[in-house]
């Protein structure tokens, strides 16, 4: 199929974009990509492709930008119940302690995920997966870690890799035992983290040999915040995995600097995640690093909280900058990375150009997909959103309502 | 139709509720309505309806909410053209200034409109009350106010009449002739004033005797802002059009403080819009009127200010609060009053319910049709939602995705 006529085809093209370099959006005006077996096969102008491949099947998208598939690089996709209730108590002005008391937090979806069967975790995030589908992400990353036992974080990975399997939304896999400490290891983390070390980990492992064995290894990702896990722990627990094969991500930064970013870094983690109270020195040593440094504006946002990720200083230190949704039930139920490209304009203070090619390459390469997805360049996957707008701008400009109009996934029309 | 099996049936019944009395949502568990010829006839529990209306057609709503249509009572529907390059002159570090001297700023929009035709202006317009039908706004406020002369701004009225006659989205037009001092009358608003009341004002009144008689006379609205008009100029204007009939509206303290949200209660204004430096006093003055104070969250949101109207102080002076969307192409491209609520909810701390109420039966006030719409009860317009959730708190504490699933406007689906 030969798109054409698209008032700005928007490539991505020449890999993921550190620094200063941020915002090369590869933009051909009147462009034309050809998709053929699910590939991109060429792109170019118009002109040029509608004269060397005249026999094609065409579709016209004039007065259209055409651009890659969004890639969303952080999200807990899959979850039980909501806590809707929670967030009205919030507003009523409850405390956190008061909430807890009422059921609410995070051990609220943790019950909920724990009792609920794998269809019934696959049942609701496919209305998620759907949603993101419709809003243009075509790739996402998504985490366990509402299990934090064995047993329920294996079946969350179970619901992953079967929504996975269902498409047409792509999922990468992160494993996130360490999202919390449990109830039943009140005020022992290290007991935890223990448990994740010497038995959740090695489970994993000979699950994914036994489940998934054809599939790259899983993400293990941590939270490493105050009232999660310390640095140590953290340490512990992505140097156990990461001696197990398994690459790294980490959550990091997001009320307090306990040195994450700096440990990712140094780990060599494909991504620092969060990054709002990181310092000057961890900037620096994510600049130096292949480390990706991925923002999630929907969370301060949906908490009301003015404290954004410091987006201009990662460039300036040379950071390989991304933008994700964290989609999750307690601070940021958000299926959309437009919102999150607006969102990133108006706090990160990013240009369009800046921020679509941190939800898209920088995205990719966020999560070990450079060499796949976030670029129509031949050879990569014909994943292709077409816009109802004429010109990129209006990603980021607008705000509230969904601009994709076309959702192309592997060379299928999905929505 | 018989719409029954509603896990919430949102019926808002009971009028506008001011200060602390926001947030009544009339909330029916297992709810029926029954529309008839365009009007809802009954609502209630459905066993109740079900047993009452056995022959009825019937519409299984079984874990969803049923609301009633969502009104936005300040939008600036009509215009030409769009301001995305503007948008990024602005992330990029370019002056306002400078922006004017690219050709930015309103008079780039007041150039577009004035070149446009109505069938143009339809054309565009109609885009956008599309996505506002979409989102669940089935009745909207619509200004005009990009032509700033007597001919540009009858031809933007006439787009609005005629984008009503199309429908299904309800319009209740707004003049808008003084939304900005335009560049015949550069450092003289006062001269521009003197003609608004002389020729414009009037003309308005003479054209609309002849096209749209039958009608309502239309709001006329005045930006009362430091360099727009100021106190005096607003009040002339005002009187001027009350003199003549209209309805009246202001823009008021978006920036400063002028004594417009007053004013507006002095002459009994429907609503005062805006109100971010609204002083003490002023909030009190409108708490004893029957203005409405109509907060647009999605302006500050959109150029990324942290200031929002003070709406727990509007409330604790009894005032009647309302939520808009400020739809326009400088500083709020939003066509979804979900988005509204869910900023009013982070920004305004309103509770989902609160902000419910604001956009439904508060904003129909603030437009003058609280007899008509806002709410489910027995004679009023069957304006109707059905969402894809069954907890109305989903409003508010999600966001950047639609979770309207069906609208219904005068007792026709239309989405």
């Amino acid at each position: 199929m030969l798109i054409h006529s698209a008032s700005q085809l928007l490539t991505l093209s020449g890999g993921p974009q550190r620094g200063a370099d941020l915002g090369r959006l590869g933009l051909i005006p009147d462009g034309a990509v050809l998709l053929r077996e699910g590939r991109v096969a060429a792109v170019g102008s118009s002109v040029e492709l509608r004269a060397a491949y005249p026999a094609e099947p065409t579709l016209d998208a004039a007065g259209h930008v055409v651009m890659p598939g969004l890639v969303d690089p952080h999200t807990h996709l899959v979850w039980a119940g909501d806590r809707a209730a929670e967030f009205e108590l919030r507003l009523q002005g409850k405390t956190y302690m008061e909430i807890m008391a009422a059921g609410g937090g995070i051990v609220s979806t943790v019950r909920a995920t724990r009792e609920a069967t794998v269809e019934e975790l696959i049942a609701q995030a496919r209305l998620r997966a759907q949603s993101m589908l419709r809003h243009g992400t075509t790739t996402a990353e998504a985490k366990t870690g509402y299990g934090l036992e064995t047993q329920s974080e294996l079946r969350q990975m179970e619901a992953l890799l079967r929504l996975d399997e269902e498409g047409p939304l792509e999922i990468v896999p992160t494993f996130l035992g360490a999202h919390a400490v449990p109830a039943e290891y009140a005020g022992d983390p290290q007991g935890y983290t223990d448990m994740v070390c010497a038995e959740m980990l090695p489970a994993l492992r000979e699950w994914w040999n036994q489940n998934a064995g054809r599939r790259p290894l899983p993400f293990v990702d941590v939270f490493c915040e105050r009232g999660a896990f310390d640095l140590a722990q953290s340490r512990a627990i992505l140097q156990t995995a990461k001696d197990l094969g398994f690459p790294l991500k980490i959550h990091a930064d997001e009320f307090d600097n306990l040195g994450g970013a700096r440990l990712a870094a140094e780990l060599g983690a494909a991504s620092a995640d969060h990054l709002v109270k990181t310092s000057a020195e961890d900037i620096a040593a994510l600049g130096r690093s292949q480390t990706a440094a991925v923002a999630l504006p929907c969370t301060p946002f949906g908490l009301g909280d003015p404290h954004y990720t410091p987006a201009k200083a990662i460039l300036e230190a040379g950071g390989l900058l991304a933008l994700a949704s964290d989609l999750n039930p307690g601070t940021a139920w958000c299926e959309s990375m437009q919102f999150v490209i607006a969102l990133a304009c108006r706090y990160l203070r990013l240009t369009p150009a800046q921020a679509i090619a941190a939800a898209t390459i920088n995205a990719a390469a966020a999560i070990g997909r450079a060499g796949q997805v976030g670029s129509l360049e031949p050879g990569k996957q014909a994943d292709v959103l077409i816009l109802s707008v004429s010109d990129y701008r209006h990603l980021g400009y607008r705000f509230g309502s969904n601009l994709v109009e076309t959702v192309i996934k592997k060379g299928e029309v999905v929505t």
